[in-house]
């Protein structure tokens, strides 16, 4: 057996295993897992952890919200940052507007991906203007081309459908085999509310919370879910915020239903008192649903444990903290006019591992399956990505579980000039990233081309 | 890379892969999984499927009642029966009656099973006189010995604890960090509904069901877990047979509690329509608690699909359709009089791939979760057995997925003159077994000493 | 001590007690509850049971529909018709149609209504366009003229409001103490489904049962709900035809909001199967929600008995079975073309009393609760009406709770040319009916002018 | 209309309505409810309420608890602190212990009652000792008696019955159309946790909570409601004192079960911080189930409010604070030598108008219902007793709704040395108190002689 690169010495964890084990890699696949092990090139991941490459699944790349603000990274930023937080691919979003066409919108996100991504990558669809052409004819095509999910919003004036128009894509979706995903928030509850509080000149960050409750997110999930049932058609939550709409996800399960939820980073981490930091600090913190509090944080854990998430994703949604980004509208802006969003794509992962894997609430297995496995599952891309199997792509992290870092801005390698999550204390850090078999990522050092990254034709979801 | 033996071609199956390789062995344990591999022996397992050797987690073996019966099947017949169905391992159980020590009864399972069993085994004890002595002495050095699972009765006259003595053993478990298993029925409705039917003249088998309602099950688990969560220790309710009943486990696992859950082929293959067969046949389907309906079949199957269950066990309690066990009271003995229990050793892992695999209701992943892996990882012998991976024993179960036979006693190779299951068509069947590297069945033909099987001191469980 | 009039010898019942006593009345009023009073007339009631004049508080009378069709009974007939069923007072809607003022609405009310009506009556207000004027101005001058009910629509797409308004409103009536009612049916499952079932030839009445599932109705009353919550403002939902949906107004209550609910004859006494009668039969049993199923009826009925419910009204909307109703887009129109609607004004009570009572259901003090006295308290009408009490207004039906009738269209006494219960055989029928102490309907006779009925200005409910 | 009695001008209340009206009373049962009525004697009720006598049916009087200590208060003592606090007719229990006949104790309870009770009354019956004589032959017999209604424990060593037994008496008591009624605790849970506490030397009335937790008490109503279900046979929780049992009583009567509940005052007006008082103090607070926390208040209300409970009762269990009572086992006694119980005979009534009727939280009419009328109905004594009625005994107690005390053990009336509210503020109290048209207290005077009271023999419950 000859290999062209063996990673020696590891402990190897895959969803369900961990154990002592070399990978043999050979023309960018893993070719063997076995106890001695030698190739062309080797990598001594002696007291190293050897685990699939993380799949970012819900982050915001290159993208324009409907009111024309882009997002501050772009494929190449934010491939590189994902990178950096251990990934070796990950699912943007690629965002009809109305009046665009589907194909249209596909093509333009290929313009803005081909040459950029260092890591593979596919987008999930934001379907926003559900015309007949759409449904009938453009999403069957969407799907033929591989973006086999599409995502849909129950919020946002310019993006949200009504449940009629729910029904006809999760129809459409079903047939097809294609996911639907939802942004689940009650519009009249926000609107109603928001303008109240703007209106009595309650505008501080902290009022975004006030504004989005967590009923708006609960009255939502079951009505989504309830839509989803109807036709039985598949269907994720994404940002999962509140404990109420995971136990509605993990009840429809229960009974049967294929119903999916995600949380993110956020959720678990900060809290709605980061909304209420000084002046327009609390901006920075701002994301929608938004962050609750600690004891919704317990709930969220106790969730991720009983396998009520299948997907851990970060969300990110870069706006800088300038005119380009948060402060588009001056430092007195409402915080109906501070953009929403987060960035985390490279402190996923790590804020797992440290506060789930060494903190004793979650197994490594499960680390890896939130992680990697089930969002390759969930989104057409398993066995080829997200675990270490013979033949599957060696798309690699090896991280050092001992490691001990503070978070700073600098070290996200993205476009943003700030992050959540800085000054944090975070032990278990990816060391190296493998993408096919090449390295992306080295000891802190991005050792690829932008532009090596390919798109990934999916194929339909594994629903089981 | 010098291997013992090489299995190639085959497709390979984890609790979370699933993937074409080649498995090397060497020194009794999995040295390598990679794409092509030779050994000094090799098994071409072109078409077949490379699965870990299933754990029998739930039967009872060369064990007597509490009123002197003994099971029709030792560690001989039933290991081999056993290998038969696939598995390289099993966990009968080791009764103590009141007035017996706890180490005088493993002391003489011990007996029972050396020189016997031709697969590794270990037991879980049965404690059903909880003295102080048994409690603070011998239930810890019982765990120093290996059983670090211990199980209670919640019924049945000579075994029953009583709540606070349920507390006692919880609290003694889990200071050790032992597993605490109950057989969970309310001993007094069935008490009193037995007595009325009796008295009324209601003795055929069918009435077994009736006195045995579903009430008497859901109250018993609820108590159970609320004694449980009441001390905080982790518990598993074996054989679950109603949907209340699952749906308590999962909602207590969804609240953070460590609560397990097990169900039975009976319960997804049977109904009480087979106890009300003509004469005294019934009797070949009476198990505690009893066979149910079709609406709660479909039920438990969504609960194993959702991953309510841990555990899937035969429950294999065997006595003979004749004076020796079902009929020992003559053929007119009421069903208070005729032993519970039925036989289902070789057929769990069939049972369950042909109605679960193939007919499209579960993963081949959860297959092999459901027939090894958790149970592996619940019962403390993780990673050792219940997966395929570097450094694991090589207890393996090659499968042919499209073999099709139709049940008959003979094939069953235990020492029963009856299965439930006789005449049942079943696809997909294991064709070689492996313990440890060593082949233990192949082509239906037993290829082992008994004697080989070893005792498997185990660890504490994983509730993870 | 002199009476106007005494009822002599009667059963008296309130929605608490049930006693022998004759009741003294003086101009208009309950004067005496004694057991033995004289007055210058005197009525009989021995063997009859003497009770409060039913309050109808659901029906649809001299109301265009959005789209332009009148119902068949007007203030005249509806009034009568209504006396002829035990009720004493009536509260049809005041429909605000889009381009109207409130106000305007309730003239145009007022002028229906005067000089026509033979009983006692006041309006709920349908709010159809919450405009800033009609939110803060209007509807506190509605309330003012002791209009103190508003109710919205969820559903038909010429009435419906979405959840922003649904919220105005709400804020608006807490404010004033008015009372908030909402048809919950979601519109969006309901359009979609209906398009596809005409789209693929289903259009005859059974559709209309499909095209309105359960799910649309506990979809939408779990989003009323939850806005009526988030606002903390009281909310009946009317009709309410599942279990589920009951189950969440009995649920909201224990947990301390202020939610009620309403149920009506057709969902305890038809089922899906009337819808699926020959020809266009169909179409006189269409009403939304549509009637669901025999478990429906019983798990309604439990709602009944445990207080669920604190209205039960007919829900009269009257469209005959001819051109200028049912059939008005003649014999081969869709079920999306039929008026939705059935009459039963005047045999609400004598359903409820037949099968409620009479079968040992109900007490027949809740009879008096769920006939009169708690749409009195709920509608601010209490004590005035709804009870037998001193001082309250004489409105009263003694009833005959041993004769049986065959229901007929004759007997109903509206502008009907059919009933849904045609052909029922009822047992406890309304004798004679006071109004404020004046005969209005006896031994099957009308006795009293058109006219006599005055508005009644209600105050705000009672929501305790 | 001659009347013996005359109550003029007060406010007068029934479970369902208030007026203002005379009573006209004559040979001691209620003739007429009129505006304007004369009589041999008058009583000027202007400005005060005149309501049903109240109905204090849980309540221990000269009864030995199974270890033989006997209660402070024995039938006259008794009497006349209820009629004190408003009432006109109490149900003490009479308690069989084990080796006694159910006959030998009703009539023991007839020779203690007999000669001393100021107000009629009746005895629930205790069965600590189901013998086959008792279930069949005694219990029948008491039921002639007009003792309709067998209570029966789930915990204390002494009394505590098995499941077995349980269903037995629930089975014969149905038969008979009796209620069951049931102290409902897990018993090996207080005992298990009280051996640990006492063990480690938390032996202080602070630990009588902790070894009654809130689980003891929802596992056992959960059991309980599972037999009376099972049997389909109506059951009263008593002294309820957890949300989630509040929550399983009204969730079983949604599904159409007749269980039904009672709460006391003990549980919504003190806390677990009064079992912490200095000293010995807490010894005063201790009652089974204990007293719990705020939130528990709070939740309790809303079931107030929601028609949870059907019975408020005083579990007026009166231990002195004294060597005859608390202190029997001396100052050091741990929390498991402590009689348990509180008296409250003179202050349920009051302390619910003041902080219910007068705090808003529940309407008058509600505490009609909760202090007289449902308890009348479920035990069998309506409509003689529980409400102002024609026909109906004079049992009335009339209210100063203005009036304001502080609670003093002095004005209790009782044998106690101490009551649990002392101090505390209430407005609203009863000043007159008529039994059968007879005034038995009159301005804080008793004007009645013991031995006046008589026993009621009571049919069987009214269960709808
Ligand atoms: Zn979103
Ligand atoms: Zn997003
Ligand atoms: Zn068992
Ligand atoms: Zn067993
Ligand atoms: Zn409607
Ligand atoms: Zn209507
Ligand atoms: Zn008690
Ligand atoms: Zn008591």
């Amino acid at each position: 057996m000859e290999f062209d690169l063996v990673i020696t010495n590891g402990t190897v964890a895959t969803a369900s295993d961990t154990f002592r084990a070399d990978i043999g890699i050979r023309d960018g696949r893993i070719a063997a897992i076995a106890d001695n092990l030698h190739g062309a090139r080797e990598i001594d991941a002696s007291g190293k952890l050897v685990l699939p490459g993380g799949i970012e699944a819900h982050c915001h790349i290159a993208q324009e919200s409907a009111t024309g603000g882009m997002t501050a990274d772009d494929y190449r930023s934010g491939s590189i940052s994902a990178a950096f937080g251990g990934n070796s691919s990950f699912i943007p979003f690629a965002a009809q507007h109305r009046g665009m066409g589907v194909t249209e919108t596909l093509d333009l996100y290929d313009s803005r991906a081909q040459g950029n991504s260092v890591i593979d990558y596919g987008y999930h669809l934001i379907v926003a203007d559900p015309t007949e052409e759409a449904l009938h004819k453009e999403l069957p095509q969407a799907f033929a081309r591989g973006v086999t999910s599409f995502k849909v919003f129950m919020t946002y004036d310019l993006m949200k459908i009504d449940d009629g128009q729910f029904l006809d894509i999760l129809s459409v979706a079903k047939t097809h085999g294609a996911l639907t995903m939802v942004h689940a928030e009650n519009s009249g509850i926000i609107r109603w509310i928001s303008d109240r509080l703007v209106a009595a000149g309650h505008t501080r960050p902290r009022y975004h919370a006030i504004s989005h409750p967590a009923v708006a997110e609960t009255e939502a999930i079951n009505r989504a879910i309830t839509l989803a049932r109807f036709v039985d058609a598949p269907l994720l939550i994404v940002h999962v915020s509140t404990p109420e709409g995971a136990g509605m996800v993990a009840r429809a399960r229960l009974e049967g239903a294929k119903i999916f939820g995600e949380t993110c980073p956020q959720y678990l981490f900060l809290t709605k008192d980061d909304l209420d930091r000084p002046g327009m600090e609390g901006a920075k913190f701002m994301c929608s649903p938004p962050v609750r509090d600690a004891k919704t944080q317990e709930a969220l854990w106790r969730h991720l444990q009983a396998g009520t998430f299948s997907v851990f994703s970060s969300d990110h949604a870069p706006y800088r903290f300038d005119d380009s980004g948060k402060l588009a509208k001056g430092p007195d802006a409402t915080f109906k006019q501070i953009a929403n969003g987060m960035p985390g794509l490279a402190l996923r992962l790590p804020l797992l591992f440290s506060e789930g894997v060494r903190a004793g609430r979650i197994t490594l297995n499960q680390f890896v399956a939130l992680g990697a496995t089930n969002a390759a599952k969930l989104y057409g891309m398993h066995p080829e990505k997200g675990t270490i199997a013979i033949g599957s792509d060696a798309d690699i992290a090896i991280w050092d579980p001992e490691e001990t870092r503070t978070v700073t801005v600098e070290d996200q390698h993205d476009n943003m000039d700030y992050t959540p999550f800085e000054g944090r204390q975070i032990t278990g850090w990816p060391v190296t990233v493998l993408s096919r078999g090449e390295t992306v990522m080295d000891g802190g050092k991005l050792v690829a081309q932008p532009g090596r990254g390919k798109f990934i034709a999916r194929r339909p979801p594994d629903f089981t």
